[in-house]
This record gives C-alpha cells, structure tokens and sequence, in this order.
C-alpha cells in the first residue's frame, strides 16, 4: 500500500515530461539495428523533444558511425538518469560482453542473438521500473535469438512475457504522407493475425472485434489529438452483399462497431475492404480495423512500409519498434532507411506523454 | 463443313488488321458512358490503331459534346463496314428508340436498361459475325437493365448467354504508369471472386489454379509480346509459414505453380500476397494470380483502378470493358474521367490484332 502514491507521482512525472526517456534496443548487431540508429540519431534529437538511450555494446555505435560518415560521442551510461543525449553525443547502456565483437554482418549467431537479448530485456526492465518511459525496439534475428537459448517466437513475445502479460495486439502506424492523406497519419490493427486463412471464422467474434476497435481508437486518441474516425472492414467481398457473400458482416462485424459507437467511439463500417484502404489512403479514416493479415498487409506494404512502426498494444509499458526486419542481405553496407527508426522514436515519444 | 475455309479466312484477315473495327457500347445513358466516350475520342483516335464504332442513340453523344465543349460529326450509320471513324467524326449505329431520349441523368429508368441492353446485344452480334473485331463496353445499371426485363447478374453474364458460354473469368489489368513499373502493365485475375470468404477453400484447387495461371500466361503474351512473369499469392499469411499457418500452399498452389511451369510458363509463386503486390508495382511481375476478390482488388484500387480495364476471358468474341461503374452521382457534370475507356480501347485493339 505504501507504494501506491509513489507510483502514481512517478507516473504524473511522466505523463507530464516533454522529454521522456527512451530506451532504444540495438536489435542484432549483425543486422542493420546500430546503423538506424546513427543514420537517425540527427533528426532523433533536433525534431523529436525525448531523451534517447541506446542499450547494447557501443562499439557497434563506434563502427557504423564509421560506416556512414557521422561523428558523435558515445556517453557510456551506467543508468538512464545519467543521460545527456545531444547533437554532439549518444548516450549508451552497455548490456553485452566483448564476445560479440567479433560476430560478423549478415550472420546468424548465437552471440549476436544474446546481446539483442539482453539489451532487450534490460530496457524491458528499465521501463517497468520507470527508470524510461517507453522502449523502442531495432531489428532482431529470431534465429539468432533461439540459439542464444531464447525460445520465444519473437521480441513481442519476450518483451511480454517479462511483463507478465499474455494477452497483447500488434498495431501498424504509418505517418502522414503523400501516401496517406490524413494528418494523423494511418494506423491499422488486426482482429486475426498470424493464422491460417481457414481458422479465421473461429475468431471473428463481437468482442474481439469490439476490442480492437477500442485499441485502435484509445492509440489515435494521443497521436491525432482528437477524437479518431475509425473504419472497420467487412471479412467478405463486397461487405457480404447483404449476405450474398457470407454473413459475418451482419452477424459479428456490425454488431461490434454499434456497441463501439454507444461507447463514444467514432467508428463506421463493415466496409468492403479495397474501398476502405483507397478512403483511408485518401483521409477519410485515421484508423482501420482489418478482419485478417493480408487485409491490413496488402495496403499497409504497398502505402510505405518502410516508414511503418508497429506498436504492442497491452502492456504495462510503451514500446515502440520499427515495421521492417534486420535486412541481413543489407546490413553494414551504409545504405539502411533510418525512417521507421526515427517514426518509431516519434511515436513512442508522444504515447509516453500522453496520460494513459 | 463448307463454311470453315471462310471464317478461317476471315479470322486471318482479322489478325492481321491494323485497324481492328471495335464496337464501343454506349452503357447506361444515364451514366458517364456517353461522356468518357467522347472526352476520350481524341486520344482514341489519334493514338490507338483502330476504327471505334459506337453503338447506342446518337443524341447522347451530340448531348456529351455540348456537355464538354468538343466538335465531332456523327456519322450515322447502319453497318461497321460503313464506318469513317476520324478525329472530325465519330460512327454510330443507332440501337435505340427514341423513347430513351427523355430519361433523367443520373437516375435508374427502364428505358435506359433497355437502350443499354439493344446496345449491348447488337454489338456482341455484330462481333460473333465478325463484323467488328472486338467489344468496348461502356458501364450499366444493373437495376435498370433488371427492370426492362433483363435478369443477368450484370453485363458480362448477358454477353456470355449470348456467346453460348458459361465458363468465363474476368481478368483487371492496370497499364505501365508511375505506380505499375513493369513496360507490360499489370494483369490480376483471381482463383475466387464474388463468394463469401468462407466458400473460398473449396474452390482453391490444382485445377482452378492452373486454369488461372493459363489465363494471365495467355493474356499477357500478346500485351508484353514476349513471355510474361507470372506470381502466384499464397492463400494464407507469410505462404502459410511451412504449414504453420495452412496446409493449401503445399497442397494446391505449389503443385498447380508446378505443372504450369512444366508447360513452358514462365511462373513462380505461392509468395505471400502482400510481399508479391510490392513486387508486381515494382515490376518483377507482369501478371499476378490471386486466390480472393480482396487480395487482388485492395492492391489494384490502391495501385489507380480508374485506369483498370476488365477483360472477359473465355468468351469467343474479344470483349474489353471499362473497370468502373456508371457514376450515375458525377455523371454528366462534364468531370468523367474517360482513362479506363481509352486503356479498354487500347487492350481491344492489341488482342484484336494478335492471332488468338
């Protein structure tokens, strides 16, 4: 009991903050993690009003500042208060031994994998002790990871089960661009995800798709600043042609989005989903509920990917992580797309200022 | 027996045409038909090797003029050979009543489904008399082609009936632009189309597949003039992950992608469908075979559907076909786009001219 009022002045702190802490993972270091962070680290500071950390060995900021012509300080940090992130330098958490050192680019490696996680899981802990305000992930391998002893199927996985958490979403944000109209940008969240094509009928449910109607309006929320406009998707073509083709719009899809307007929310549908994404793309909505992945993937991948960020919603922290893999086929090379680093950080700088 | 000899003559003399006679319907008189036929005549004709003939009442052309502030003639006709189609005139066989005259823009009459319908008919006529080369249709009202008693589904079942065919397919196609990067355009057909989503996995099959495959294989031939690159979608996320997320990439795709190579088709695939429309706009794929309505439709509305054109494969006519509706809330407002009109004119033209 006695902690209570300590967590929630902690709390107030970071609601509040206009430079909230962020702890910014290297990824696999054979990958293209360390040099987005370089290539971002410019743009990171002078645009986005945080306090960025990287966690993991500095020699691999050393070598790919190297890499891309850019020459900042590493400041080698014991603990995020000591932070002093500037133009001129990097803060860095040191989480991995030497070993490392020597894996190479482009490779699977177990060494590899054990640095990513252990960066990963300091950070983790770090922003559940408050000592950051949101997590921000690079690339990792998932190869690399399992022969480093790590069994999850993936970062979400790992981040989540540190935080005692099984039931989270996954969410896709792309920023407004030429690509897409609203000024909020666009964020898309999936009632199904990764299951076969076959399985989906089982999930589409009222609640399920109640719920990632509520996720996708309380993330707009902070980002757009005010009320969001959702559109959902119908699962059939043609939102089902009034149950020509299928029935789910009428008895799941519809249901869902009139217990999430009685709730306040601004949402619409089932639309056809060719025609949302088109109306998304063009402004119409700042949030788009798809019934299944390739829905939601199609749009999102041929709209820019490249400058996507994916947010776990349904953790006690924020984290934030780009949408692209570790590009081993292209990593060290000094041609890595900092944009969804540098989105990411953006993102997770806004949601960690946001009263949650 | 003794007619043989003369159709094959005639069907070389076809082939071998450089101006191919196209019959272009006039669609729906309430909609844009009328008005994308006449905005697009220009470029038409000063493009595109071919002899357009319209086929609808000649008032409504006189009417699209005016709307747009273009001079043609009409050169009233009673047959395609009569036909002087040039940059001053514009031949039209009238097939309709005057009784047409005095509908209402915009709005669902009989006497505009009946006037679409004698258009439609004659043309698919004079076509299968090989009178005209090919089929140019303008968009209908369904409702109003049900209400003067014609009960297809929509345009391309009447045409079909008329044919004596019931196997037939629709492929879209989306030409060279900023957005489709391969020279040939882009071609999508899809294994399923207008069923419910559920329905889908009994129709995905080896022998669906492969026909399918044929199909965009036989299509794109003459469009890119060499052998196109064809991609195929997997049904489930990532290509179903080895069978973690579905078994019908193994079962289905892999082995109709298979067979289709053993016939000299240039092929590959299943890839994910996501990953395959980022790979199509970029131009590795000149056709792409979809095994759903939303995994080809969401990519083609995205990638500039007013351009698309429709083709009906199957048929023993060449039959090309704008891939949007009538418009009837922007039509005759003197804003029609008449892009889709000019690319269905110019995909006639190219099949009609290459032995089939």
């Amino acid at each position: 009991m006695r902690r209570l009022p300590c967590i929630v002045v902690l709390r107030w702190k970071i609601m509040h903050s206009n430079n909230p802490k962020l702890a910014l993972t290297l990824g696999d270091p054979a990958g293209i993690g360390p040099e987005i962070i370089v290539a971002g680290w410019h743009d990171i500071i002078s645009k986005i009003p945080c306090k960025p950390i990287v966690y993991g060995h500095p020699e691999f900021l050393v070598r790919a500042m190297k890499l891309r012509g850019i020459k900042h300080e590493i400041q080698i940090i014991e603990t995020p208060n000591q932070a002093e992130p500037s133009e001129e330098q990097i803060p860095c958490i040191n989480t991995s031994s030497d070993d490392v050192l020597s894996i190479r680019s482009g490779e699977i490696d177990a060494r590899a994998g054990e640095a990513a996680y252990h960066s990963i899981v300091t950070a983790t802990v770090h922003a559940l002790l408050k000592k950051v305000d949101a997590l921000v992930t690079a690339p990792i391998n998932k190869k690399s990871l399992n022969l480093a002893g790590c069994h999850h199927p993936g970062h979400t996985e790992l981040i989540a089960e540190r935080c005692g958490v099984t039931n989270f979403a996954m969410m896709l944000y792309i920023a407004s661009s030429e690509q897409i109209l609203s000024p909020a940008g666009l964020a898309v969240v999936h009632v199904t995800l990764h299951t076969a094509l076959s399985k989906v009928f089982d999930e589409i449910r009222i609640d399920s798709i109640l719920a990632k109607i509520r996720m996708a309006h309380e993330f707009m929320l902070p980002i757009k600043g005010t009320t969001p406009h959702i559109g959902v998707c119908s699962l059939n073509p043609h939102a089902g042609e009034m149950g020509l083709f299928g029935h789910e719009e009428m008895t799941c899809i519809e249901p869902a989005v009139k217990l999430a307007r009685e709730e306040g929310i601004h949402v619409e549908g089932p639309f056809p989903a060719d025609t949302i994404m088109v109306d998304a793309k063009n402004g119409r909505f700042d949030a788009v509920v798809a019934m299944f992945h390739d829905q939601g993937h199609i749009a999102l991948k041929l709209l820019g990917m490249h400058n996507a960020v994916n947010i776990t919603l349904g953790l006690p922290i924020i984290r934030t992580s780009v949408a692209h893999g570790t590009a081993f086929d292209r990593a060290w090379q000094g041609t890595a797309d900092p944009g969804s680093m540098i989105e990411a950080v953006r993102i997770a700088t806004i949601l960690a200022k946001h009263p949650r």
